[in-house]
């Protein structure tokens, strides 16, 4: 399933769209009581390079920035980068508080990012002009593109398109992470052809929301940035790659065979689930999430186990 | 305005009730771009100290907490001890990871604190199990009370009552800060019924949301967890004194007076609009927050000033 890495190099002309565009793994960051497991960390990441993943995601959402601490933060990113290979790596740098973020942003860099993902992480609800001063105030500070991150669910802040268009204006700003594509295929094309017309050309337009991810793609979407992609490269792969020859509805298809892992997702969330994937797989270790999340208990921990017997261990 | 800290002292069969009754303030953190404005915390603490108040809640949501680092919350705990005199302190402890909230327990455990005040802070949801399993891991953790704090609008979760009351049976849980009232004063006087019921014998019920706080305390709630308690101490007082001696019209009537200041509380957030009028009465140095926070523009910021000089400066 690896792809040809020099596929990237003909689009020169356009750094951005190249580097996001295609299937972008977000990978765990497995814990023990005693810190981040690095070994495993780092293998993971190396398994993603092999399968030949478009770009790695270090430190999203799946994989726990915002529990770390900045130290934990630079050296899983240190690893990222050390084990990708040719992939390049995108590090999640939000933090509730600007200082932290321009802090992760420094050390990010030094590790060798190909670029930053930012969400506006809030605990006092944040207003529109406050969430542009932080990604104004981060712009001035990056040498490496930014990809925004919207993820109401997580951040409690919702953007409005008015909003995506201001911060899509800073010079740094490459490319949106949106939370997902309505469910109809005619709306999700035209929410994706209207967010087209609302951006400055160049900056890549990303599909989250792994369920949603093939008809995203269908919907004109550049890149996936993908939760089960850091766990199942195969399977998400195998969607991306399809819908990059424009067989949309052999991705569509592809992604229903997966409907019993989204339906995990919708129960239990995404993070606890593909954890729990990869702790049966031995990827991880046990009890792999940041306390207070617990992770699934065991009913749940069986589903997922019957699941990933049937769909991906005869892949 | 002073009360006699004696009166603490006829209730020694329960402690905790009286740690958790009448006046808690909590004072700003006031930063620069270098970080915590130490000196200006101390003169915020010492002033509240001298007025009088039951308790100083440092760290809470009004101090900023999530957003320091553990080296700045511990040295926020020390000073706020240092400076308080006789009156008890609290201390918000409350962080994304579990580890971390351990961490600033054991600090402000050795800063003196008498309590602690604990949010289930949260970035992935969090399910009523694992908030649950939070509260135990810092119940058995501490050696001082926990003050339980619901705040759905920072934190993203929503207690149910039975999660208030299997929390509230941890050992150490000592009082709940409930994040309001109903509007109707016999609603508000049933909630807290309800509740008294709901959670073991001697657990204290602690109202928040200033503009709700004389209802709150004439509907039968032992303390005010105050956001302009840690500013305005003199007028938060005269409240929660006319309350404390059942003058409960005379309370209402006095918050009522209040309104300007609630009305800037619900189109700004307490917490910008606190800070404003703090950094106008030359309390704290301008822009106090922590960014990406950026306080109140100029024209909100001439709202409260026309407010202070009316409601506070003739006080």
């Amino acid at each position: 399933m690896r792809r040809a890495h020099d596929d990237r190099e003909t689009h020169v002309t356009n750094p951005a769209t190249t580097l996001f565009s295609g299937l972008s793994a977000f990978p765990l960051t497995p814990l023990t009581d005693d810190g981040v497991d690095e070994r495993a960390f780092a293998n993971l990441v190396g398994r993603l390079a092999v399968h030949g993943v478009d770009s790695i995601t270090a430190l999203g959402s799946t994989g726990s920035y915002v529990y770390l601490t900045r130290e934990e933060r630079a050296a899983v990113a240190r690893r990222a980068v050390q084990h990708a290979r040719d992939v390049p790596v995108i590090v999640g740098v939000g933090a509730l508080r600007t200082q932290q973020v321009l802090a992760c942003v420094e050390d990010a860099q030094a590790a060798g990012a190909a670029g930053v993902l930012l969400a506006p992480v809030s605990y006092q609800p944040l207003s529109a002009d406050e969430v542009l001063g932080l990604y104004a105030d981060v712009d001035r500070a990056v040498s490496v593109p930014i990809v925004v991150y919207d993820n109401p669910r997580t951040t409690g802040f919702t953007f409005t398109d008015e909003l995506y268009r201001a911060v899509a204006e800073l010079p740094n700003v490459a490319a949106i992470k949106i939370p997902g594509v309505p469910a109809a295929v005619d709306e999700a094309a035209a929410r994706v052809a209207h967010l087209r017309e609302l951006l400055p050309e160049g900056v890549a337009i990303g599909v989250s929301g792994d369920p949603a991810a093939a008809r995203g793609l269908a919907a004109g979407c550049d890149a996936w940035f993908s939760v089960i992609g850091g766990t199942l490269p195969e399977h998400a792969l195998a969607i991306a790659q399809l819908a990059a020859t424009g067989r949309h509805d052999d991705a569509l298809a592809f992604s229903e065979r997966l409907q019993p892992i989204w339906e995990l997702f919708e129960k239990h969330g995404s993070l606890r689930v593909t954890a729990a994937i990869a702790e049966y797989l031995g990827l991880v270790p046990p009890m792999s999430l940041p306390l207070p999340i617990r992770g699934l208990d065991d009913a749940a921990r069986a589903e997922v186990a019957r699941v990933v017997e049937v769909l991906v261990l005869p892949a």
